[in-house]
């Protein structure tokens, strides 16, 4: 089928160079902002050197990686060469790594704004809260606008050089396979880097986070890097381009294909709008809220973008009902952020009970943090249960196919306002990296406590935001099980075989796949975790030799400093060694489980993953939030405050939680699309060539 | 249809009753065991009187929450009263009832023996270990038996006086809703007081496990008692009367169902048969290792159940297929209790690492401990997916129906043995009371050190035994997912709508359930580990105002006793207003779903809450596993032994751990059987009444 150039292609295009357009005169903007002190540029530069470093060693082997994927993707995907059209094949490659590079791209376009904004807040910070929240935010906004121009502009293009909606999948498999592994690499980098400048520095010697005599504190710094910048923007990179993919195939396969894709587009490009309008329209007073501002900017956003909707579908007739999926996607996500805000928040009480608990010791910080954070996936699971109910009702009155593409524009709809979402997240580490810069740089108490109050709101928004990517990553993977049947009838057909219509739990191959989809998160989880583990280790007894070699380094002798390069090799070595496993092992037992259980057993497998790694996500990024903002609740002065037993106890819980809500949790976002990106494209495989 | 009196409803009531007979012989036999030391009796007598006190006030609670149940079964189970036949509604209610009571009846027998042989094993460690050795083990047989012996027992005679296998979900229920509070409020008792002790003693004032001027000591030993005899037992009389039930629901529902039916019971009581034989063979040679002669038990008894069902199956001319369900069943227990032993073993792996990783401290000890519990998820998960999948397959071929019969009877089969393991499972508590005495006693280090090994023997072959039940449990609830299939189509074929054949996950209605239904058992674990949580502190709190306020206490001085009582009351009146809302919630959430989303709904939520259930129930018990044998090898003198900083972050481990493999962990199978069992119950109701 050819679905030509249509005006909501170059609707498209157009507005993805808006975007271009709008980060690059932020950029301009942040890059113009004062900065002055020489102490702040020499460590600002010690950071983006790091940065810079790992990410090219990490795109170096990621490269290498992507290189077997294509030429195994050209062998053997969508069907072995030597069966189907190599042109297929070929596509499928190209697409593929195309998807890597714009993941890349838009990670080093994060990178290396963030090291530059992050100086840039920090010397703001003392003029006052505004100018230094305007340059942290507006540094974000780079990102959210480079990321989400590039998933629109990349998938239109595929869409119209190709004219084949499968190519998507390689595009949007390319986009996964690099951002399970960005993220796995960068969190591994920045949990180790975290864990052991705040286990020596804080607990053991009791010097202030930040503190430059810390051998760890670059390298902790260059974490919020690439593990929160870049890691995080390659994943909703992917989300993104997982939920449009799987909504235009969807559209593709259905009767009136032409207008359905028009309309993912259209929708897609007036999220990106809204966004855009966000990023301007987003301010502060001084004096204010930033927390206010954040989620201000968002709900702002989603009612530009629900008005614009309602408009466009009116004049260009599309469909209401499809129009109400996506509105409703939007709203639940918004529903979601604020369930999951309720959780981490410290005016709220599961803060409160926690930082109670720390009384008692870590072992209660631990107990009742795990247990909040297993209460705070109950009202997400229900919400992504409703929205796809309620998507699927609305839209099966259209006909054939439409109720699974309703699940899917409702994914579009909830990841919609992604760049605004994007902007807020890429905010946090940029202030984090701020207050860091404030303290090594000695720019006064005032100046750290703007810091600290822009630190704390990134930290509460992360949650909202958080909420956000688990429920659209949710809601794609239900439309990409729909993906994953077509694509299984469409080899069925080639091969004369049965079709299926649907995956029943009753049936016992189902169900094994089930099962053992449903160990996959904790088992993904568990090897990312072992790996910060090992590494922090590793670190830690480092910054122990360090400080026991280095005469005058304890005291903080004039001129001595520690050698900060040497924990970001550590870092490094240890994050490029463990990002592979992990990633590799989901897909790997995706591959074993259809070629040994066939398509019903990965049917099965793809939903028992879903199910079980929502779970995960959620409670191990809300308990960390839990913890992380728990401790800060006690540093503010209650419970005894910094140095009393909670306190201890508090940051106990806050490194337990550091892996979980920035390696493990926002990890399995990734690692559920990519296992369901790996069944779609191996489907016709399995269904030629499994066990039983 | 009736099934009238067979041959093999006389076998299983004689092999009922020689159950019986064995558990008395055995009482006697450790009644007659010496016991002459007065400080022994009189804290033996405390706990005693602690422990039934307990119990007599939690079966208050629980009697009248039965009533509140019965009434309502009577009202409204299997069909309306003003609808269906009120024959049918009693018969029910009162199976429930019986259920309730045979369970009570069960745990009673059970604290009434384990308090009496911890003081004998105790006063017999000062002999030697064989003589301790056995008077624990037959203490823990007398369990056992009883358990075994009154669950064959009460299916036999439920079946033969209502000639209904329908009745047998009542009993199920009956047993599994006791089964579900009585595990709960036990478990909240027992890690309430093990946490406070514990803590308080150990960890603050540095005095010894058990040391009898801890006020909590006492509260601790009895929650040996009601959490882990008590509990344990209500458990898996549950798992026991519901993998019967499962089976023989089917059973009747087949062509061939007398023939299937003797089957059953003569498997059962085949399974009876030889875990008496294994309890009088088991015997340990003065010096023995005792984890080699609770292991070998279980092994003797797979291997004597195997071969006479074997040659019962030849000799009555049974199904082979059958027999290898049952054989392939028990034989994947067997699997699944090797690698759960693999992951809190302390001669392997993962207990080293965990333990090296206690050294830098507590947050490593719980973030390297999680992963090592995430990761032994997944051989069970395998092992339970494997094994449903060739029973499945293997019965398929006798026909319609015999595929889900198959894998009821793998669960009957990897249950058959559930004699032993309760022996070996109530042998745990019993030594690690008389190891409590031998410290309260002063009965000298040779007899500390005896009990110590028969203890830690305990801790590992429950890793065994966990992984056997949940096991189980996994393989009886998908047989029930069968029977709430079952239950749908009677119910449809009566309101004239259609049948249903599965539930495809595609469908998202059915989806929907599945991701409500996933988050139930976190939120009941959360629900059970807060109520330890807020008890524990206020015990905490208690232990702290006595050794404040009770002078010479703290020093040991001649004469002054803390008072015990004060502490055993506050874990009784926080277990009893804590046991019942974790379980109702399970109850309700499942009557909801049904109400709203109708069969398809519970379908889901009735499978994605097996999925998500056997995964935490998995991570939790193995978790909390790893880290009391960490902080035991710890203690053994490694990686600096008592006192070291290694020592005090495995403390932390083990407490975390506490509520997770005795208080969550091992509620989890009690609630996933709950929730099928009323949905099978309920399952006409929401067929008539859903608003979807």
């Amino acid at each position: 089928m050819s679905f030509g150039l249509t005006f909501f292609h170059v609707v498209s295009i157009v507005i993805s160079v808006l975007a271009f357009g709008t980060a690059f005169w932020l950029y301009r903007w942040v890059s113009k902002q004062p900065s002055s002190n020489k102490r702040i540029a020499e460590v600002g530069g010690l950071i983006r050197d790091g940065a810079n470093t790992f990410l090219s060693k990490e795109y170096k082997t990621l490269a290498r990686f992507s290189a077997v994927v294509a030429i195994l993707i050209l062998v053997f995907f969508p069907s072995p060469i030597w069966k189907g059209q190599i042109s297929n094949n070929l596509t499928m490659a190209i697409a593929y790594i195309f998807g890597t590079v714009f993941s890349a791209i838009a990670g080093k376009v994060g990178i290396s704004i963030a090291t530059i904004a992050n100086i840039k807040s920090a010397e703001a910070a003392t003029k006052g809260i505004k100018p230094s929240f305007m340059a942290g935010y507006r540094g974000g906004a780079v990102m959210g606008m480079a990321v989400v121009g590039s998933s629109l502009l990349g998938v239109t293009l595929v869409l119209m050089l190709t004219d084949d909606a499968s190519a998507l999948l390689g595009f949007s498999f390319g986009a996964s396979s690099l951002a399970l592994f960005a993220k796995a690499g960068g969190g591994i980098f920045t949990k180790t880097a975290d864990i052991s400048a705040d286990l020596v520095g804080k607990v053991e010697l009791g010097i202030p986070e930040d503190d430059p005599r810390n051998p760890a504190v670059i390298a902790d710094n260059v974490g919020d890097n690439v593990g929160d910048v870049a890691g995080m923007g390659a994943d909703l990179f992917d989300s993104n381009v997982a939920s449009m993919a799987a909504a235009l195939v969807m559209a593709a396969s259905l009767g009136n294909a032409k207008e359905n894709i028009s309309m993912v587009f259209c929708y897609a490009s007036i999220g990106l709008l809204a966004s855009i309008i966000g990023v301007f329209t987003a301010n502060m007073k001084e004096g204010g809220n930033p927390t206010r501002a954040l989620n201000m900017n968002t709900y702002v956003t989603t009612a530009i973008y629900g008005v614009l909707t309602a408009i466009a579908t009116a004049v260009f007739g599309f469909e209401w009902r499809i129009w109400l999926a996506s509105a409703i996607g939007l709203l639940v996500g918004v529903v979601i952020g604020i369930a999951s805000d309720y959780f981490t928040d410290d005016n709220k009480k599961p803060v409160h009970m926690v930082a109670k608990a720390c009384e008692s010791g870590p072992a209660f910080t631990i107990i009742s943090g795990t247990s909040y954070g297993l209460l705070s996936t109950l009202p997400a699971m229900i919400g992504i249960g409703i929205s796809a109910l309620a998507a699927y009702k609305v839209c099966e009155p259209l006909g054939d196919g439409y109720a699974m593409f309703g699940i899917s524009m409702a994914a579009v709809g909830m990841l919609s306002i992604v760049g605004m979402i994007i902007s807020n997240d890429a905010y946090g580490p940029i202030v984090d990296n701020a207050r860091g810069l404030v303290e090594m740089g000695n720019l006064g108490d005032k100046a750290l406590e703007i810091t600290d109050s822009l630190d704390s709101a990134g930290n509460t928004v992360k949650a909202v935001t958080k909420g956000f990517s688990i429920g659209a990553a949710g809601l794609t993977v239900i439309a990409l099980l729909g993906a994953f049947i077509s694509e299984v009838n469409i080899a069925a057909v080639e091969l004369g075989k049965e079709t299926i219509t649907g995956f029943d739990v009753t049936n016992p191959t189902v169900f094994f796949g089930l099962l053992v989809g449903a160990a996959i998160p904790p088992v993904f989880s568990a090897m990312l975790m072992l790996g910060v583990d090992r590494n922090a280790q590793r670190m830690v007894a480092e910054i122990h030799r360090q400080f026991k070699e280095i005469i005058g380094l304890k005291e903080g002798k004039e001129g001595v400093s520690p050698e900060y390069d040497k924990c970001i090799e550590i870092a490094t070595a240890g994050a490029i060694k463990e990002l592979i496993p992990a990633g590799l092992m989901a897909i790997i037992s995706t591959l074993l489980v259809g070629f040994i259980g066939g398509v019903n057993a990965v049917g099965g497998f793809i939903t028992g993953n879903i199910v079980s790694g929502l779970v995960f996500a959620l409670f191990m990024s809300n308990s960390g939030g839990l913890w992380d903002n728990t401790k800060k609740y006690i540093e503010a002065g209650n419970h005894g405050g910094k140095n009393s037993v909670a306190h201890k106890a508090g940051v106990v819980g806050d490194t337990v939680g550091d892996p979980f809500k920035d390696t493990a949790g926002p990890s399995i976002n990734t690692q559920i699309t990519v296992v369901s990106l790996v069944a779609s494209l191996a489907a016709g495989l399995f269904m030629a060539l499994s066990l039983f």
